[in-house]
């Protein structure tokens, strides 16, 4: 795989990043995620703006326009000749000798392209998932995308402990806030389609605004609002959204089956609406 | 200046680090700085002994044994012909794919020295520093020294731009915790010199520890025991601690002068203190 390191095309597994980068000395950075689907990346002007906010609130500046970072992916994806799987952007401070507040000279940007193991998603669209529930410790500004990701590692660690595949983060109110690297849902025991609304404890994520949206057009009845790990358990479904994954079922949570344990209706429904609106960006998107 | 990467001593501003390092994606890592003076390197042993605690709470597995460690500090000193300045040692958990679960083949260990800005440094040291307050967004584990920093590089960039050295997280209770790199002293309105307690929301200060056993030995009154900013404004005297700048002197907090915004006479004694400490602990060293 080749990928893009801060203005030059590389072997993705050759040394290219300085040790005095700052994202490698404090994390000093922001990233996004895209799903590429049949040579396509999915939502990728919503992923761009997102970026531009990191950006904004950590006072970097993309060293590139908008537009350019759209030939750049476009670069790696014709270099790679990959038709699926997940684009990598990270952005960082560039380099300078280590001190907190040092100016680098220039942000570095990179831009991976890695191939999705589709066996293994496939089988979490079809069976559902275990989840367990943590409380949060991490950082207050969770709505950035930041590099600093230790805390949701070390939570997803647990989790593959306790033979769960996520962690959902329990904020200080007892509410369920986000995954590890996902956003958490219920369906719960009166039928309503449940999410923690934005703040500044988890990130707006970029399927969520899409299902919300799609929910609210179907007349479902959705509400923003958190739930508790014991609200999550009485549901009538769970499940879990990322930009690469779509809608993956939760069927354990803390080692309880939710529900019969099995696979919820409205989950499989969402799924057919994502893989369906999916394909229609994808028609409509012409970069 | 040359650099330890993974094995190897390569130029410090050559590219050496994957793309995948887990420290460059997900501040997945640990870091010790120590100083250098006159060729040794000081309170070696307890930052050692730090570096193993933080790879424990990771999970981490240092790639040598602390004696190896020792020699490839050694060697880069010796490679470098510098006799003050600044070792950084960092760990992470190595290069893989991207996924937050991820295991690597095996952590990467990289050991760099920097000159100490000496000029900088002096003039710190004899005329003392201005530090502002800021509210306490950082993780809830603070005692691990992880490479997670980017609340601490957006709190220095804060102070920066208040004119202003280094600022001091003040915590849920209202108290002072410690510096973005720093540990937060005052001497109070009693006479007292105070610091925050260990506990999770701040690191454990190599530099804390030694001066804590000092006034102890010296029956200097002295309390672990937090303040407030208020407190720290109408203190006798104030000043912050680091491992390679020894006893700063803090004379405004948040724009206003503590006491008459002159360096203290205790600050200024407990700088001979610590130099005359390091220069006993460094004769007494024979590594």
């Amino acid at each position: 795989m080749l990928a893009y390191v801060d203005g030059r095309y590389v072997p993705l597994d050759q040394p290219a990043i300085g040790v005095e980068d700052r994202g490698y000395q404090f994390a000093d950075g922001v990233y996004e995620v895209c799903a590429l689907e049949r040579g396509r990346v999915l939502d990728e002007a919503a992923h761009f703006v997102r970026l531009q906010r990191s950006c904004r609130e950590l006072r970097l500046r993309l060293p590139v326009s908008v537009r350019g970072l759209g030939i750049i992916v476009r670069e790696v994806l014709r270099r790679n000749r990959l038709e699926e799987g997940k684009i990598y952007i990270q952005l960082t401070r560039g380099c300078a000798p280590r001190d907190h507040g040092a100016r680098a000279p220039r942000a570095v940007l990179v831009v991976t392209l890695r191939p999705t193991d589709g066996r293994a998603r496939a089988q979490s669209l079809r069976k559902g998932i275990a989840v367990i529930t943590l409380p949060d410790n991490r950082w207050a500004r969770c709505d950035i995308k930041s590099i600093a990701l230790l805390p949701n590692v070390l939570a997803r660690q647990d989790a593959l402990r306790q033979r769960a595949e996520e962690a959902w983060f329990v904020g200080a109110e007892g509410l369920i806030l986000e995954g590890a690297a996902s956003t958490a849902w219920i369906v719960d025991a009166g039928g309503i389609v449940r999410t923690h609304p934005l703040s500044a404890k988890l990130l707006p994520g970029i399927t969520r605004a899409r299902l919300l949206a799609y929910l609210r057009a179907e007349r479902i009845a959705v509400e923003e609002r958190g739930f508790t790990p014991k609200e999550a358990l009485a549901a009538r479904e769970a499940f879990q959204t990322t930009s690469t994954a779509s809608v993956i079922p939760v069927v354990r949570l803390n080692g309880q089956a939710i529900r019969d344990g099995k696979v919820g209706a409205l989950s499989r429904a969402l799924q057919n609406f994502d893989r369906q609106s999916n394909q229609r960006n994808l028609q409509a998107s012409n970069f």
